[in-house]
């Protein structure tokens, strides 16, 4: 299905509308209605036309958008917003603002079917307005974070995970949803190799030149030369000598209390973390909500804000989009590089 | 000794002089100068007078300050500053910028006799300019930091430890300067209570009412309910509970990546961190070098600016000496409230 792209051509994007219990539907169509990515993608909201006209009056905007039975029918460019209509999501059936399983059975439902077109080449990208954690697990989708979701839909087996995307730096993760002492397990260098290389294949999609990648200690002050742990003698420092040999201009390991603020002077491009809170203590400190969240390492591009569904302000038209008009950039900036790779 | 203290007088608090290589002298001549606690504390400089003459130099401020023996001999109130001169460090056979193993020991030499002052209860509280960890290691003070140090050197038994003070909130630990997964065997409840009623005594003796005390969880997300790791469970919410039953007004356990987000929006005058690096990333981007770091729980109060000796500054003149300023002002206050205790 490669052939099917052509060079040159702006890599077509899916949008999914979110969970429709929160601020996605709005959010998205204010995106749209401003047109504010027509620049760099195609955009086909994949959805229910009931949710994305829910979301036009929450936003109060218009929005010239047609339906479609199947992606296949959609030509581009064109004027309006195509919508592939699953007609699967009746708004009048689920409360707003609260966690339903049943929407949240619908998203992954709907995010499975994006999956399988992307999988097909006929997306070159899958960016979704936030979804509900809970929802998503009472609904069936009982996986321990969306990116674990994504791995097994898009039948990935390798490394892959999380990317933070902040306006300063990005940020990757050794480890990730899992308990702490369970973290402590995983912290091998084969690991700290597979994200460290992730990182820079990630970075040097979304920019030109070589990506400048610090590596975070584990211990308090990175061990304090052995004195508070070994990990970073017997472990963080082979595997990123190792990933320098491969030609990675990569840092560290630095302790985790002052790599932030390195990077926060521009030192760096990409901050690999060794657990969950190192990097999310920063970057939510640093302006998270503001930033994107990307599924880095799988065949398919999935970016998203990284806000939540927000349901205290849901439908009441005050929800800034701005999050997600950047994962909708960065997500056309990662197909355009996945369909260059593929042609 | 308590009876040698007069209800209502200002407390005596030593001042030492920080390591001889680094800033410490000069920031020490600066506050002096300026007179600036005089209204909240008699300071006593113990130390060696021509490291204070040096500091007074590189300052470029003239200082009106007398030498004693002994603190006995000096009587309050005065305009002078009095000096303790233990005539023990000659500048001109240390190299300054560098760590020095011999000066090292001598500023643990000196903060011996302050302690032993202390312990006398000729001193209320002892602030300290910065000192050099690897300096005091390698000139034979071999600790894993000063707490310790301070710990052993006052005979103390119980919990006790590190508590840093930023401008919107202070930080206590469960755990601090040692391996992350050893810190995690010593996360027991035994030790939560602890800090956590360790936060709410030291903050208490800084400002009037009920400190609102913020405990933090250990796994990601708080352990998502068990899934991420039952330590919240198990360990820290029955911990507090255990306090909350204690009268302290507490709260969690609180996800690490949101603690920080609520106590900068004033909802809690501490936070209780399970592990050093926990509270060290966020307190570093929120203005650490600007704080005070405090020995809490001790017999002797202990407090110092959060900045480090600032090699690449020595002699210039140009040390900001705000932090000092801070240190001695929550010296003064802790000092006051030991003093009432006494008496």
């Amino acid at each position: 299905m490669a052939s099917s792209f052509s060079a040159g051509r702006l890599p077509v994007i899916g949008l999914m509308l979110g969970d429709a219990t929160g601020i996605g539907p709005e959010i998205c169509a204010k995106v749209l209605a401003a047109g504010a990515v027509r620049d760099v993608a195609h955009v086909a909201v994949v959805g229910d036309a009931r949710v994305l006209a829910m979301g036009m009056q929450d936003a109060g905007v218009g929005l010239a958008w047609r339906a479609f039975r199947a992606i296949d029918e959609v030509a581009w460019p064109r004027d309006d917003v195509p919508l592939i209509d699953l007609g699967n999501t009746d708004p009048a059936s689920i409360r707003r603002g609260e966690v339903s399983a049943e929407s949240g059975r619908l998203a992954g439902e709907t995010l499975k079917y994006m999956i399988d077109l992307a999988l097909a080449a006929k997306l070159d990208g899958i960016c979704f307005a936030p979804l509900n954690k809970a929802a998503l697990h009472r609904g069936g989708w009982e996986y321990h974070d969306e990116h674990q979701m994504f791995a097994a839909l898009t039948r990935h087996s390798g490394f892959s995970g999380e990317m933070n995307v902040i306006k300063e730096f990005a940020t990757f993760r050794v480890t990730s949803h899992l308990a702490l002492r369970e973290a402590l397990g995983l912290i091998i260098a084969e690991r700290i190799v597979a994200a460290i290389m992730l990182a820079d294949r990630t970075i040097r999609a979304l920019q030109p030149g070589k990506p400048r990648i610090a590596v975070a200690a584990l211990n308090p002050h990175g061990g304090e030369n052995g004195l508070f742990g070994d990990d970073e003698i017997r472990i963080i420092r082979p595997a990123i000598e190792e990933a320098c040999a491969a030609g990675v201009d990569c840092h560290g390991p630095i302790p985790a209390d002052t790599i932030f603020l390195r990077a926060m002077r521009g030192e760096f491009d990409a901050v690999v973390m060794m657990y969950h809170d190192q990097g999310q203590i920063a970057t939510k400190l640093l302006g998270f909500n503001k930033g994107v969240t990307v599924t880095a390492g799988l065949k398919t591009v999935f970016t998203t804000p990284a806000h939540g569904t927000a349901f205290d302000i849901v439908g009441q038209g005050k929800a800034d989009a701005g999050a997600l008009e950047h994962a909708l950039r960065l997500c056309a900036r990662l197909g355009a590089n996945a369909q260059r790779l593929r042609s």
